[in-house]
């Protein structure tokens, strides 16, 4: 049997349209009147309609969570699923929901956030890495909106943000090379529109520089976070230059830098030692074992996932960021010279 | 400056009270005027809140996904973000967000359905998974919900899914190492709950049958879809067999089962060939780089999304289910004997 609005009216008490006024939130119904229709509805078994409890409660337990590249993309690089991974644990155990918003491009994940905010679709934001040029920040900020990056703003007045010290990240992987004989050292990254890229090329300057290694542009370069643009930037850099070894910030794009000194007649790690980031499960099994540094990727889930709840659920956050540590992970794809 | 209700209703030339019943869906407003009102409330930049809207409209725009095991395993592993990345492209493509619940145990996934629909948080459900054991399909068509399920259901009447001939695939693996010499075939995969898992038993079985070698249970076993669980399910049958060749229906499996050959002695492939399933990208970087039979994961995740958003757009869908082919990639992991 199907229970009706009527019946919750009756049970309550009050007029049908009274019941209607409570789903809609109406600010004329006293607060009394409005937990007697929810009690009748609970209490009759009318399946509470999420939509309609979410409009009264403002309440929807869900989080949103943008990525920051094409939902496509992102799925292609194991590093998001592991962040992911973490989110979902702590979801799980606070009982939220995730929505994802499928955008393909920088402006859509703006319309995507602007509608989950305006139509109430979620109670807080999650954004899985911060740009240069991210607008999304700002906006959120002046909404006074829920939200936690993932990745350290370039600016970070008045943001909640979870992050590695990048910067340390990249001296340690630089400084490793070096110990072991290493000068000629290239540097891989992402695009520098991430604030994660800039800071991984700060921290390896900042290595160069304290062991007094010139800092040479033509080591350098950035592509997209796959094996296939790393294979590309590898192959950029060999064609003009001989490093002895390479700091790649990603490790499936460090599977492509390894493919391209191979097809271009190096051998890995014997001319060419070659130090990762991320560490994620399978840089194990690659070949040679990938030595990359971990920068405790399901840490950076669990702790944003943290963050943002600890904040709609208003409890006192004593701090507006958490630096999740790393470390280096030593396997075979390194000698020393 | 915010736009209201009030200068909504004077845009539309009506009561604001009527705008609070259009967006309430109230039935006694004409369709007349309920377009009016939407329309000034474009028109006026009031942001439609979606939560109203999806009230009034009944549409969410948005598409439930239910994980069969933890999210947190499922992230563990690249099948799911591959099925996952399918489904994004084409949910972006006909804009729907993702709604994934975290559940952790078939307990808490049946609540989170029963939640999804009768809240009327979705418009449709995809199933990544299906159980023997599973209450939710038989839920699911007694309630009409529109949902599809990857993977072959147990009973299938009345139920739209998308699978692969996952009898055939097992054969297909079974007997390329049978046709390079071996007969002591041992079979890994997940649970048996699991119906992708007898199906694959049965391949493998037919296999063997066909070719005049006898079944043995020993050479038989499963265990989680994971690393670990590869390698526990290995060491079991080498405690009590010699084979010469494994079929494993899980490369992240495979890779344990390497693992464990590795551990008690055994060369890969010169002692013990393998082949794995699902052909995850970094299956080629395996050492030994991996045969694998390729499912076409992304494809799964792409006409699962495809054959739920035709029946929720009541276009005509000529078949309830889909057939994605698969094939087998031949890399290094397996020798003849």
């Amino acid at each position: 049997m199907n229970v009706t609005i009527k019946d919750v009216a009756k049970k309550a008490n009050v007029a049908p349209s009274t019941v209607s006024r409570v789903i809609a939130d109406n600010p004329r119904i006293s607060k009394e009147t409005k937990e007697r229709v929810w009690k009748a509805m609970e209490e009759l078994g009318y399946y509470p309609n999420a939509i309609a409890r979410s409009l009264a409660s403002k309440v929807t337990n869900t989080l949103g969570l943008i990525m920051p590249r094409s939902t496509e993309e992102a799925f292609s690089n194991p590093f998001f699923p592991e962040v992911m991974r973490g989110i979902s644990v702590v979801a799980h155990r606070e009982k939220y929901d995730l929505l994802l918003s499928t955008s393909g491009n920088q402006e859509e994940e703006k319309e995507a956030v602007i509608n989950m905010v305006k139509g109430k679709r979620v109670d807080g934001i999650i954004l899985l890495s911060s740009r240069t040029t991210d607008e999304l920040i700002p906006w959120l900020r002046d909404e006074k909106f829920p939200f936690v990056v993932i990745g350290k703003p370039l600016d970070a007045k008045g943001v909640y943000w979870v992050d590695n010290d990048n910067i340390g990240a990249s001296k340690l992987a630089t400084n490793y090379l070096i110990k072991h004989g290493h000068r000629e050292i290239a540097f891989i990254s992402g695009s520098l529109e991430y604030v994660v890229s800039l800071d991984r090329l700060d921290g390896y300057k900042l290595a160069l520089e304290e062991n007094g290694i010139p800092f040479k542009r033509e080591l350098v370069e950035q592509d997209e976070f796959s094996e296939d643009g790393g294979y590309r930037a590898m192959m950029r850099i060999l064609e003009r230059e001989k490093p002895t070894a390479v700091v790649v910030t990603d490790d499936v794009m460090a599977f492509g830098v390894i493919r391209a000194a191979i097809d271009k007649g190096y051998r890995v790690p014997e001319d060419i030692s070659i130090v990762g980031f991320n560490n994620i499960p399978l840089s194990a099994f690659a070949n040679p074992p990938l030595t990359t540094i971990d920068i405790s990727t399901f840490d950076l889930g669990i702790k944003s996932a943290e963050l943002l709840i600890a904040r709609l659920k208003q409890k006192d956050v004593d701090t507006d960021h958490i630096i999740v540590p790393v470390k280096l992970v030593e396997r075979k794809s390194c000698v020393a010279r």
